[in-house]
């Protein structure tokens, strides 16, 4: 069902428009309007849904199987080294419709690492707890 | 097939010590060591495999299911408000063996936006001519 207020709804809809890599499928690939390095991708299920969890659960498979095969073009299209591959759901998420970050990355191209600062548990016992949480949270596997 | 030289084999084997989120099947989930925040979960096929386009297809589905259990997991389990969900292939990679961090996020937790800087085409030309590079080196989709 498409949101007339998304924008992303708007460009599969052929009303905004954007430089498709795919534009066909339940799954659809254009260009980042504002790319991190030329090429950046966006894989979109048509769909509107707004975060991972709220996918359905057969939708999973076609959406990174998208994912997948952007990510080996990006590279072998632009002569990338490798691809940094990601997703906001909620915070930090600037188009409510889910959307995956296919960016190809080269060696030395200034962005270092894993790029946030990084922590560190306080004792074993803190980030058992920490797991633990996360376990007693999960939805039986086969939901 | 495991890699002795693998830390994240070696975790799964059960020789080096982690905390799991699941411990069980095909596809694995414990905490990362250097938390980006408390709760940030690597998901990780147990098969030794580098990079996700070198992920067999039928190997897709387990593992993005596992990381979208694992995503609603961390906001239901910490309270979160939502989560950021990321893969490095190659570039960035620390560890050679296929991994995607689920890291719960809040509201004002530091971390701001699409966190890199970001650029622009100089023309819808340039944006044109990266999308047909990239779709002319997309595998067929049923490839």
């Amino acid at each position: 069902m498409a949101d007339p207020t998304c924008v992303f709804c708007r460009i599969i809809a052929g009303e905004v428009p954007a430089h498709f890599v795919i534009d066909q499928g339940d799954v659809l690939a254009f260009l980042d309007a504002r790319p991190l390095f030329p090429g950046h991708t966006l894989v979109v299920p048509r769909e509107h849904v707004v975060t991972l969890p709220e996918l359905a659960p057969e939708r999973v498979e076609p959406v990174f199987a998208t994912v997948r095969r952007v990510a080996a073009a990006v590279v072998a299209g632009l002569d990338a080294d490798g691809s940094f591959v990601a997703l906001n759901n909620v915070v930090s998420q600037s188009v409510p419709h889910l959307h995956v970050h296919v960016v190809p990355r080269r060696r030395k191209d200034g962005l270092r690492g894993f790029f946030w600062p990084r922590t560190r548990y306080a004792d074993e016992a803190e980030a058992e707890a920490v797991a633990a949480r996360i376990r007693e949270a999960l939805d039986p596997a086969d939901g």
